[in-house]
């Protein structure tokens, strides 16, 4: 009953970086790596390629940096067909230092982009093909897309771009099964020579199901992360996903040893998953940022108040 | 865009008193009620109608038993539309402590049945319709229920009992949105003069999204419970439907100022929710009731252990 096609990207370490500035010590990623090694996950996303002409090691952990040497760490010793993916985001990468994959542990490279940035991606990504990596490219905030944007922003990709992979990215949590249907159908049918794939967010708890929905509709590449870690609401957990995958080289069991050992006791020190401000914003389908500063404020739990700030704003 | 005919039954205080024995205090199902009858909520589920010939009131809370006088002090002096709602279960409810409904707060009186009991389900919910009640039977472990059984099952409900409404319970929390179409279409099919229902559980968090899903193929009759609050990994968020659901009737403030000040803390006396040995449950489509001791032991976070002891069990 599988469909073999399918590949799964777990994103934890990349999506939960953005809690804690990419600070993860290098124990807990050697564990992440070994376990999704341990239960079949097609590629391990550690991390941003971000310059540091822009940013500060000083200020920022390893993994906004994600270099070579660092890779190689995580990796050295651990048996593993788990390939390597880094996130790049449009004008904030030193282009001179992507190495040749040959010379590179990293397989896979995705590009972050809103709609409007679409130009920069393509020129990004074909860059990248260039240099021998696999590449994706992601559209952000796809809840906020104007329909006719959204159309030629796909046809370019189709046209212009040597990316594998298009995402669907539901930065903000919050679509309904139905639009993702919706944007699933439209994706696969002007990407004719691409595979099309669904980043989802759980502000509404429906990270999970929009990601079955997207398989449904023929998407094949699907995102999580381990106990659904990540930024505000957190992602599709990946435990939820690989027990929902009926493909026999998937193993749960590395996942829920993972979560035992690392992810209860993390969850203790940062915050991430079901809280009502970021279902809040995702049922306004706004960026969690209000949410997240509520979240680090004195009125934490002041959640009416909080609804009546966002929606008594005055847009017109 | 709303469907008028939608009605939202919360079942908070009910499905939440089989965590803590259904002994809430007057104070918390009076805010519950309040809180309900401001969002615009069709019915609010209270308890159980069990005989105190079986369960002894020193063992259980009061909403165990929901005598009419309890219920009166909880509506006394508070402004609603709100119905009262109180479940039944096959064989646990003495039929002379039910009063006619017009000398009763309670509007609507629900039979919890597994298929198999489905016969005295029908000779109960008939007797419920003739003293005026609005009435339910709610098939449950529906993820369990052979088709030729459930057929026969619901060709009985369409032509031998008086019950308003059928509804679909997920018990184990393991149906997808694939099944929940298949099964919402089938008593759609069968069900020509009744409405049908929802009742989700959420230990893959795809309460809500299922609940969605049997929206989308015409069911009308949806529960949720406030904050998720119900067994093990509880029910569909009250907060998310309310979000969802377009109809002007309804106001979701109310319920967010009730999760601030009654939720919260609430969260730190009992358990529910996204709990990793509920999600493993639900994948493997069992009742959480190993679950549930797991909780109680010293083992609570030995997920790997608890998943092999499930799938390491001989069935045959």
């Amino acid at each position: 009953m599988f469909r073999e096609k399918i590949k799964v990207l777990d994103c934890t370490v990349r999506d939960g970086g953005l809690i804690n500035n990419h600070d993860f010590n290098l124990k807990f990623v050697r564990a992440v790596y070994k376990a999704l090694s341990e239960a079949g996950v097609d590629y391990m996303e550690i991390g941003y390629k971000n310059s540091q002409k822009l940013f500060s090691p000083k200020e920022f952990g390893k993994w906004k940096f994600c270099d070579d040497d660092d890779i190689n760490e995580v990796i050295e010793g651990i048996d593993s067909k788990t390939k390597i993916s880094v996130m790049v985001d449009v004008d904030r990468v030193d282009m001179d230092d992507i190495k040749p994959r040959k010379d590179s542990p990293v397989s896979m490279i995705r590009v972050a982009s809103y709609v409007k940035d679409i130009d920069k991606a393509i020129y990004m990504v074909n860059q990248f093909a260039d240099k021998g990596y696999e590449t994706t490219v992601n559209i952000m905030a796809i809840s906020k897309a104007l329909d006719n944007e959204l159309n030629e922003c796909l046809h370019q990709l189709e046209k212009e771009s040597r990316a594998n992979v298009v995402y669907i990215v539901d930065s903000f949590g919050a679509l309904y099964q139905e639009t993702t249907e919706f944007l699933i159908k439209k994706a696969k049918d002007i990407l004719k020579t691409k595979e099309v794939g669904i980043h989802a967010h759980n502000n509404q708890q429906l990270a999970f199901s929009n990601t079955i929905e997207a398989i449904i509709h023929d998407a094949n590449y699907v995102d999580g992360t381990v106990y659904g870690l990540g930024r505000a609401a957190g992602n599709c957990p990946l435990e939820l996903l690989l027990g929902f995958l009926k493909n026999p080289k998937f193993d749960i069991r590395p996942i829920l040893d993972l979560i035992s050992k690392e992810f209860i006791p993390l969850r203790e020190q940062i915050e991430w998953g079901y809280i009502i401000p970021y279902a809040i914003t995702g049922i306004l389908d706004e960026h969690p940022r209000a949410a997240m500063a509520l979240r680090n404020s004195e009125k934490k739990e002041n959640y009416r108040e909080f609804y009546e700030s966002l929606v008594g704003e005055d847009e017109e």
